[in-house]
């Protein structure tokens, strides 16, 4: 298994992440379309997830929020375009950083044999408010998260 | 009368915009959010605007067309937020240049003496795109529909 690529270059407002999976394109999709799959693994382990909304759909929208001992973290966004199988364009917005929207485009590659490359490109409103995500620890979210999808997948990472 | 200001820094993926108009914040907001309003001036003279959709409520969509002589110029987008009054965050994508989906914050600043300023912020995927956008002539645009809101305001600018 490849592990999690996270690119930050400084004084940009992008954060571009790269992960492979073994599985096909569109159970990797279905995961995150489908809120009773999103909920297993969005987000690091140890937090709690309740979805409020969550419809991935173009024009659609979603909200949920994550638990864990020390407080909650709201985050909502709407689905700008869900492209079926290939692509999700959406607002992120962490309640706590509010105002500080990222736009996110999600792309799923093909790559055979049962594997597939999901491409993440995050563009922030500003190279500060860029900056501030990556030191809240988005990180680790991420990767752990992703650990967790393999799970859910069905493939051990 | 201020005009409009430009602003695209080389090398980054924003664009800012700010301009000043002799009118009250709410009818400035107003005008950006009733359809039959916005299609009196969005956009350089000598279009004729049909709008689709255009339902200016957080999570709300707007999908309209632009034409002329040469053709037509088809935009859609989502509402990440409306703060009634003082900001809009909205998705923008112009269905010639796929993909290349822009986040946008509008700021309405009530500056007294009936008077409002508003501050457009977007930010593209990427350089690139922010270029292509600057290159297309979107300024012309820029300007001359803000000379038709003024109109629409009862103010000559």
């Amino acid at each position: 298994m490849t592990g999690t690529t996270i690119t930050a270059q400084p004084g940009t407002p992008f954060i571009t992440v790269t992960r492979e999976f073994a599985a096909p394109r569109a159970a990797v999709f279905h995961a995150h379309t489908e809120p009773d799959l999103v909920k297993q693994w969005l987000g690091p382990r140890g937090l709690e997830m309740e979805i409020l909304e969550f419809d991935a759909r173009s024009g659609g929208g979603y909200h949920y929020v994550h638990r864990d001992d020390r407080g909650e973290y709201r985050f909502r966004g709407v689905f700008h375009r869900v492209d079926d199988g290939e692509r999700i364009i959406q607002t992120f917005e962490y309640e706590g950083a509010p105002g500080d929207v990222c736009l996110e485009t999600m792309t799923f590659t093909d790559l055979g044999a049962g594997r597939t490359r999901l491409e993440g490109h995050s563009v922030f409103p500003s190279v500060e408010a860029r900056d501030a995500a990556v030191e809240s620890g988005m990180e680790h979210g991420i990767v752990e998260g992703y650990e967790r999808l393999d799970e859910v997948l069905g493939k051990e990472g």
